[in-house]
């Protein structure tokens, strides 16, 4: 692999969060599904917002929150995805810039405003959210920046992607342009109802056109609609490196040779997981894309999941290269 | 005094926080008055923002953080104060009326944008802020609504109201409803250096339209220009009740009567001081316009300062009410 501008460039819908608390009555009341991803169209998420407690805003998005995760780890990044010219696009994008990722798709100067996601925590720490895309539906194939793609070790697909219709050929053009320079697809399969909502295409799609998948439990027994030791099997047919994470159990990991079962970090109180996931996927490519092996991949992976857990959000407030190097961990 | 709709009623810049870590380098760099608020145009915004780290939004404004703390409490408020119809605007009034606080004041259809205040948290967990003012400079005299003023116990208004020119006329006429109807006003002096743009107006205002104050020990000491013991003792004959916060030395306390000192709760870890005076205020008020002493009135105070320097942000993320019952004080 010649060497690249990038490590990672993650494509992705581009998200403000808003997160509050509430109690599992509350999401009762709200009519909610807990601890999965809705989609809202954009009067049911204004009536959820006047019906939803006092909250903050913050930057998220999947792809975007393992990206801004990789640039504090200390890796060269590039983020695509739509906002629209207004304040919460601004807040989105100054936060990744802010971090050192590269983004400069251009935002949307009309259409639907930049894309809220609100995040209902509960007492147990468990999110529930409600996505209303926005301007994320304007993303398209004329959005993927072919020099970013090219020189990007690995290109970083989130499988939310699927719902915004003009983005799968986004999706499909990014592959072609890295797989043509000789670099890696990744996926991440998102959430178990998104993999109900698209689970042909995904199948298919892992067939020739990604390399490295990330999936939870629920996600990949979704995906082949079978029991977990059942879909682990299947799935190292199927790609060549694959990140299963389980909750409180870590996560299995595996290629064409091995499958590593990775241990959780122990971690201090658990707070809120929104982006468990989403820095797992940073961690496990960062270590990844540096040539790390598969069991030191998902170590950095269980790390920086680990404390993002322990924070409100889903962009790491601390730094987490120095986390990391705290735990002995070098990556160069 | 007759029963009234609201406990207080809240008049003050409506204001976005935009919350980020910096050491002291940065702020240095920056060119950053460390510790104190700042006024700053539209484009020294732009350029602070574009080298602010990572931030989170989270609605602010003095004396909204004060009616939010109050709402939480349990106390009736209402607030008035100048957004623009704007997404930041939204998340403004949103976030107060979640809490229950009535919030009426039309937003303005033109000109600036809804205020931010850029916030820099450093490690020893002070805050260092950066105001831009935006459409806090359209409230006037006409958005007093004088029956949410007539009919709250205490009219609190914020010093920094005199940085924008014509709320002072705003401030002016709500201190008149207010007397008029037989209910007390009160004052925060806000900060330092809004005590040295505003010494003379603020001495003079004291003399008739105000009866309980707020400060802290560099605001008072630059009111008076003098040391604390003397300002202690002039600021006795000045107003009817004043409360003063001295940081981890807690508050001392006065009326015609009493000087009470009142040591600081015993805190968790100091994460950061935004909001500290502003949430010292909303438990003294509540205490004292539910007819607690001073003493009590001060304990509530030191108690919501205390949780509140405990988070990031200057609103709530507990329930105070609870918090207050949990530690033995009941306010009816």
């Amino acid at each position: 692999m010649t060497d690249c501008a990038f490590d990672v460039a993650g494509i992705g819908n581009a998200i403000v969060d808003v997160l509050a608390h509430a109690d599992d009555a509350r999401l009762q009341a709200l009519g909610l599904a807990k601890g999965v991803m809705t989609l809202v169209d954009a009067q049911r998420a204004e009536e959820l917002y006047d019906r939803m407690g006092p909250a903050i805003e913050c930057s998220g998005g999947s792809a975007a929150n393992t990206i801004a995760g990789l640039a504090t780890l200390g890796a060269r990044t590039a983020f695509i995805g739509k906002v629209r010219d207004d304040q919460l696009g601004a807040v989105f994008r100054h936060d990744l810039r802010a971090q050192g990722v590269v983004f400069d798709t251009p935002a949307a100067t009309d259409g639907p405003s930049t894309a809220r996601c609100m995040v209902f925590v509960t007492p147990d720490a468990q999110r529930t959210m409600q996505t209303y895309l926005g301007a994320c539906v304007e993303l398209g194939p004329e959005d993927i920046d072919p020099d970013v793609v090219a020189n990007a070790r690995i290109t970083y697909l989130e499988g939310y992607l699927w719902d915004p219709p003009a983005a799968k050929a986004a999706f499909r053009r990014a592959a072609d342009i890295a797989h043509a320079a000789g670099r890696q697809v990744a996926l991440s399969l998102s959430d178990p109802f998104c993999v109900e909502r698209h689970r042909g295409e995904f199948l298919e799609l892992m067939n020739d056109h990604i390399d490295i998948l990330f999936a939870n439990e629920a996600e990949i027994c979704g995906l082949y609609q079978c029991d977990f030791d059942d879909a682990v099997r299947q799935l190292r047919g199927h790609v060549g490196v694959a990140a299963v994470t389980r909750g409180a159990r870590g996560s299995v990991v595996m290629d064409e040779t091995q499958v590593v079962v990775q241990a959780a970090e122990q971690i201090g109180r658990l707070v809120d997981t929104t982006g468990a996931g989403d820095l797992y996927a940073a961690g496990f490519l960062f270590g990844h894309a540096r040539g790390l092996g598969l069991a030191s991949a998902a170590r950095l992976g269980g790390i920086c999941a680990g404390e993002i857990i322990g924070q409100v959000g889903a962009r790491p407030a601390e730094d987490l290269a120095r986390l990391v190097a705290g735990k002995g961990c070098v990556v160069v």
